[in-house]
C-alpha cells in the first residue's frame, strides 16, 4: 500500500485559537459545539480564519460477493440502479449537495454493472463486486492497493479545485455485513453487537447476517495461516469501502476537514485510524444513526456525532446535512465582532 | 388580549402524505428525522409541496426590573449595546440569518435605554425595561394586550412579504428568571429544578437567583388576591417575551412553521401553548441546550429537540443553526425522485 505522510495537528497554534474563539462576542462558551469544531478545523488548518472553499463529496459505489449469503434485504441490482440513479440528480445525496453547494463525484470502483460510458460516472471500476468473503478474500492485495490509490488520486482532484472539505458517501448493499467485521476486529465488541438490521432486516434475518459472518470470521482464521497472510480490510472489505480508506488518508494529509457519518463510513474511519492513527485529527463525526453498534464504534474512537436525526439511508447523507453546523463554526471565525470592535461590556 | 384562530392542523392530508414520502427513492423511514419534519410541513402548509419561502428572524430585546436583584451575572446595559451590535452585523444572530437568508427585523420591545433613531432598529418599545416582580407585576395587563399585538404585527409585516417560515430570538438580561417561573407554574415542576445558570451564574448565584424568584413567587401569591387578577404571562412576563407569544400566536393562525429554540423561547411556547394548545401544532423545536430544565420543558410538552450542541447565546441562534436541516426535509419532499420514475426497484 502506499503511504501516506499523516501528522498530528500541530497544537502550538491552540492558545491563540482559543483566545480569538473566548474574546468574540458572546459569552464564554456559549457557542457550545460550534467553538470545538471551530477549534478542531483551526488546528487541521493551522490558521486563525478557517475556509471550507471548494466543498466536495465522493459517491463511491461497489457491490460485495456477501451479498449472495442474503445478509441484506435489498438485492445487488440496487447497487447500479442507484447509481444511475445519481446522475439524474434524484437522489438523497444529489438533494443535499445541491443545498450545499458541494461538487459530487460519482464514483464506480466495483459496481457490477457496466456503467461505462455513462455520463457523470466516474469510471474506475477494479471488478464487478468483491468477491465472497465467506469462502475466499474479497479481494487481492494488489486489488486493495488499487482501490486505496483510486481514493487517494480522487481528493487529489479535489485538493486541485481548492477543495477544503470532504465528505464521503457510499452505495453498496450488503456493505453493512464488512463494517459490522471490521468493527468487531477492531474495536474487540463481540461480533453479535456489531451486527444491526442494515437497511431493514427482521430478527431472523439479523441471526442469519451473524451466522454467516461467524462462519466468513472462522474461515478467515483457519485458512489465514495457510495462505500468504492478508489483512482482514482486504480479505472483508468492499472496493468502495477501501477507496474510502484512502480517500481518508489522503485528505488527512492534505489537512482537509473530512466529514464522517453513518455506520459504513466510520467502519471505514476506524479502519483508517488504524492504519494512521493521526488521521482522526481530521475528522468530523457528523452523524450517530440508529443502527446497532454505530455509537460504540464512535465510543471506541472517543467521537461524539453532532447529529442524532436517525437517518439509515446512506450515500454519506448525514455529512451532508450537518455540513452547514460545521460551516456555522467557520462563520463563526471569519464573521463575528469580538468584544473591541463591538464595544460591548465583556459578558458571561 | 386580542384572540387568534388556530386551529389543529387538518390531519386529512395525512395519508397523502406519507404515502409520498414512502415512494420516495429511499429505504423507507431512512431519512429518520428529516420524514418526520417533512410530514409536519406539510400538515401545518396542507400540502405535499411545501415551501420555506422568506425566512424570517425576528430579534426581540426587552429588559428586566428583577434584573435589579442581581440574578444575572451580566449588567442590563449588556442589551442595549448587544441590540446596536445586531444593527452592525458583528452578532451571533447577524452571521446565521446571512448563513441561511433570513431576513432580520431587530425590535426594540422595552429596552432600557433610547435606541430610537438607530438605523436598524424597529421601534416598538413599551417602556424601558419592565419592572421589578419581586414586588410588583412586571407589567400591566395593557402592556402585555400592546406586546402581544406587537409581535402579532410584526408577524403580519412578515407573511406580506411571503414569509412561510419564522424564528424568533430574546436579547434581555435576566431573561432567564421569569422563563423559570413560567416553566414552573405551567408545568408543575418544583422552582429549583426549574432554575439554571443561566448565561454562566455559580453555585452561590443559583442559590440566590432561587431565593429571590421564590420570594417573587410568594408575594404574587400574597397579593394578586388583593388586586384586580393578573395572569403570571403579564406578572413575571418580559416585553420581549410576551411580543415572542403574540407572534407565536399570530404565526400558528398563519399556518407558519415556526421555529423554536433556546430555554427562553420554549418557555414562550409553553406560554403560547397555555392561551392556544393547538399552537404546538407550528411549532418545531430545533434544540436542546444545557440550561437546567429546558429538556423537562420540552418533556412537559412532549417535545423532542432537533439539535443538541450546547448553544447557550440566545438570539434565536440555534433554530437558525437547524434551518437547514429542515430545509433538507423540505427537499425531500419537492426534489427526491420516487421509485416509478426513478426506475428502481423498491427497496427496504
Amino acid at each position: 500500500m502506499k503511504s501516506f505522510a499523516i501528522h498530528p495537528v500541530d497544537q502550538t497554534i491552540k492558545p491563540s485559537i482559543l483566545a480569538k474563539i473566548d474574546n468574540l462576542n458572546k459569552p464564554k462558551g456559549s457557542l457550545g459545539r460550534l467553538e470545538e469544531l471551530a477549534l478542531q478545523i483551526c488546528l487541521i488548518q493551522q490558521t486563525l480564519e478557517p475556509s471550507l472553499a471548494h466543498p466536495c463529496h465522493l459517491l463511491l459505489g461497489g457491490d460485495h460477493g456477501i451479498e449472495r449469503e442474503g445478509v441484506s434485504v435489498s438485492p445487488r441490482e440496487v447497487t447500479w440502479q442507484q447509481m444511475i440513479n445519481f446522475t439524474h440528480g434524484g437522489g438523497g445525496v444529489n438533494m443535499f449537495c445541491r443545498q450545499h453547494g458541494f461538487k459530487l463525484r460519482i464514483v464506480d470502483v466495483g459496481v457490477d454493472y457496466d456503467l461505462s460510458g455513462i455520463d457523470g460516472i466516474i469510471d474506475r471500476k477494479i471488478a464487478r463486486g468483491t468477491k465472497n468473503f465467506l469462502y475466499e478474500p474479497a479481494m487481492s492485495e494488489a486489488e486493495f492497493d488499487r482501490a486505496i490509490q483510486i481514493g487517494s488520486d480522487l481528493v487529489e482532484d479535489c485538493v486541485a479545485e481548492g477543495c477544503r472539505v470532504l465528505s464521503i458517501g457510499e452505495m453498496g448493499i450488503a456493505n453493512t455485513s464488512p463494517s459490522s467485521i471490521w468493527m468487531h476486529l477492531f474495536t474487540g465488541v463481540p461480533l453479535q453487537e456489531c451486527i444491526g438490521a442494515g437497511a431493514g432486516l427482521d430478527t431472523p434475518g439479523i441471526r442469519h447476517k451473524y451466522e454467516v459472518l461467524s462462519k466468513a470470521l472462522l474461515n478467515y482464521q483457519v485458512t489465514t495461516p495457510n495462505q500468504a497472510p492478508i489483512t482482514p480490510l482486504a480479505y472483508f472489505g468492499g472496493y468502495e469501502m477501501v477507496a474510502a480508506i484512502g480517500a481518508m488518508l489522503k485528505a488527512a494529509e492534505k489537512h482537509l476537514v473530512i466529514l464522517i457519518d453513518g455506520f459504513i463510513m466510520t467502519a471505514c474511519a476506524l479502519a483508517a485510524i488504524q492504519l494512521y492513527p493521526a488521521a482522526q485529527d481530521y475528522m468530523i463525526f457528523t452523524h450517530c444513526g440508529d443502527e446497532s453498534g454505530h455509537k460504540r464504534m464512535l465510543d471506541a474512537m472517543g467521537a461524539n456525532a453532532l447529529l442524532h436525526l436517525g437517518l439509515r439511508l446512506g450515500e454519506g447523507t448525514g455529512a451532508l446535512c450537518a455540513f452547514p453546523i460545521v460551516d456555522s463554526a467557520v462563520r463563526m471565525m471569519n464573521e463575528m465582532n469580538n468584544f473591541e470592535n463591538a464595544n460591548i461590556t465583556k459578558y458571561f
